[in-house]
């Protein structure tokens, strides 16, 4: 994954994101950011460690301070070979020795930090014994929306991802559904996916008939039926950026009840769609969505928030959910993607990713949100 | 992964591990135990989400208390269907409302719990909020040895997936080696791996000549030549349990200090392998392999230590290192891999995973670990 975004970027992009990241935290009256692998560290560094073990591995960024990567020496020449280790000092810590204290000698004694969501436990609970006086927000409550924001590069990288969704889509509409396991039509999208430039997929859904009421279903050993409604929603990462589509199709013509419903999720994506603007709510994507729903008497059955971020992951903040009230900024990368889910009966969900512009929003998937039918 | 495990454990199973943690627990002074989404809740309830989210999932244990799962809704079906459901209560809760507070109101208000080590700081951080009066130990600290020892059937699949991994060794030292990038004998490891059994394949180390040097180089786009040294370490899961072997090969007849190194290692392998019983400190272990090397003069390049425990992950507690004074009890399934890494020319290590029985140790992998030539 991060060696196409190696590729793409260089020691001074990262450069320039940590002292982005190490002014925000000041802004918002951190003392630091500690940054542990996974997205926060990707996007800030271009470094992914071999493994995620226990071995601790943390990013220190403090404003006014050269950014220090906290790695087990183990590992120290992989990150060293990272696109962003130019922009770096790295402190290596072999095996029996205390890296937590060595971390603490880096942090000031009792300042608030900002922590990666995802850092582990067993390394916050050690930090904050190593300094008693020091508090810890995780990043997404500290800084929601540090990764948010798109540059023009990661645009490019974002819409390129959506087409390759795109090209998936129009490529998985014409193979052959009915008879076959709703697994068979996954590996088919894993496939096409990678085809289409992905080295990592991270999801492959093919809820057919009655699995399509569990928004959450992957792909199982359904036989898909001529008269299955079947939910397909797939993506991964594309050098580096997410894709992430839903489209509903059906296997023969559909009954007046499913197509009704279809339209009225395409109706309430589209209204989502429309209430993207800089300066409106996250909340105001999901009410938007979430009226059009309830107002047709299916508000229940519309059980999950409307979108969520994405961006070096294919899900992270900002979420467009009730409460939150944050504002859109141009740049910023969402899946708009409202449903309806009849127990035991179908499910529809329709899905872009969409990004904010200076006036409004733009799709970065752009196939057709009609009810598709297959065979 | 859990889909083999599932078939292996019942629900019975399950609730018997859950029971014996909670115990155990309770023994260690805490209110309970707080489980989250990776090993420690595969291994005690058959469980994996979908995908790991900032979406609470999380398993409470206490003694006394029947345990209790808190899930996302959306994936309320999946965790129904995991093989240890039976012996939980789920606990749902829906996007947009507080799954902390739900949590809080399951747990004392001011106990001590163990939390999964890779438990995100984002949900710890949220806990502490909740219940300003609780404190937390890493399960590592707490219960370091939890899912150390193995039972009889755990046993079993550990010693078929050290089977399969010597399956895999007996076939990789008969491929062709020189001339072939580093990268494609990986490929090989990582095909024979699941042509005998792994469903997931976790590391395919292939350290050629002066990449041999860094323990934790995975495989590149060197050129494997006449005169090599190849640290060869692979492994994963096989129906849910761990392998992890390394042999050394040489392309080629090796040079009088390639062999004599390679001796060595052999030598402080078998000494560290001998030091394993009932009784014996973790660190015994790492001490016995490392005289061995020391006393030889080369104990500056064992840079690591001797082991690391192994079970539904590839790389848990034990660690077989100085200062780890815990002692050895029959069941517990560790790797023995001493090393000697000679910077810009190459590496040697030796590994096999050992269970500790009754009266000694027994080996899981059994493949010679004289010097292998190949082409």
């Amino acid at each position: 994954m991060t060696g196409s975004t190696a590729a793409t970027f260089t020691a001074d992009d990262y450069r320039a994101r940590m002292e982005r990241a190490a002014l925000e935290a000041a802004e918002a009256g951190l003392a630091g950011l500690l940054v542990a692998p996974g997205p926060d560290l990707v996007w800030l560094t271009g470094y992914t460690p071999p493994a995620v073990t226990e071995r601790l591995t943390l990013l220190v960024l403090a404003a006014g301070q050269d950014p220090v990567l906290v790695v087990p020496a183990l590992e120290a020449p992989d990150a060293h070979r990272a696109a962003g280790a130019a922009a770096l000092t790295l402190r290596d810590w072999t095996d029996g020795k205390d890296p937590y204290a060595a971390t603490a000698a880096l942090l000031g004694v009792s300042g608030r930090f900002g922590i990666s969501d995802n850092a582990w436990a067993l390394h916050l609970l050690a930090l904050q014994q190593a300094l008693p006086g020091s508090s810890y927000a995780s990043l997404t409550e500290a800084l929601p929306m540090l990764r948010a924001v798109k540059d023009t590069a990661e645009l490019g990288l974002m819409a390129a991802a959506g087409a390759a969704a795109d090209a998936t889509f129009e490529e998985i509409r014409g193979v052959p559904f009915a008879g076959r396991r709703e697994s068979e039509v996954a590996a088919d999208l894993d496939r096409l996916l990678r085809r289409h430039g992905h080295e990592q997929v991270d999801f492959t859904i093919v809820a057919s008939g009655p699995n399509g009421a569990d928004p959450h279903h992957e792909a199982g050993d359904r036989v898909i039926a001529r008269g299955d409604m079947i939910v397909l929603d797939f993506g991964g990462l594309r050098d580096g950026y997410g894709s992430d589509t839903s489209r509903t199709v059906h296997v023969g013509e559909p009954t007046d009840e499913e197509r009704r419903v279809h339209d009225l999720v395409r109706e309430a994506q589209e209204a989502g769609f429309r209430a993207v603007r800089p300066g409106a709510a996250c909340q105001d994507v999901d009410r938007a969505a979430r009226r059009v729903i309830a107002d047709a008497g299916y508000g229940e059955y519309f059980i999950h928030r409307t979108g969520h971020g994405i961006g070096v992951t294919t899900h992270e903040p900002p979420y467009m959910i009730e409460g939150e009230e944050r504002p859109l900024v141009p740049g910023m990368c969402f899946s708009v993607e409202p449903g309806i889910y009849l127990p035991g009966r179908f499910g529809v969900r329709i899905e872009d990713i969409v990004t904010v512009t200076e006036d409004g929003g733009r799709r970065l998937n752009t196939t057709t949100r009609e009810l598709v039918i297959v065979e």
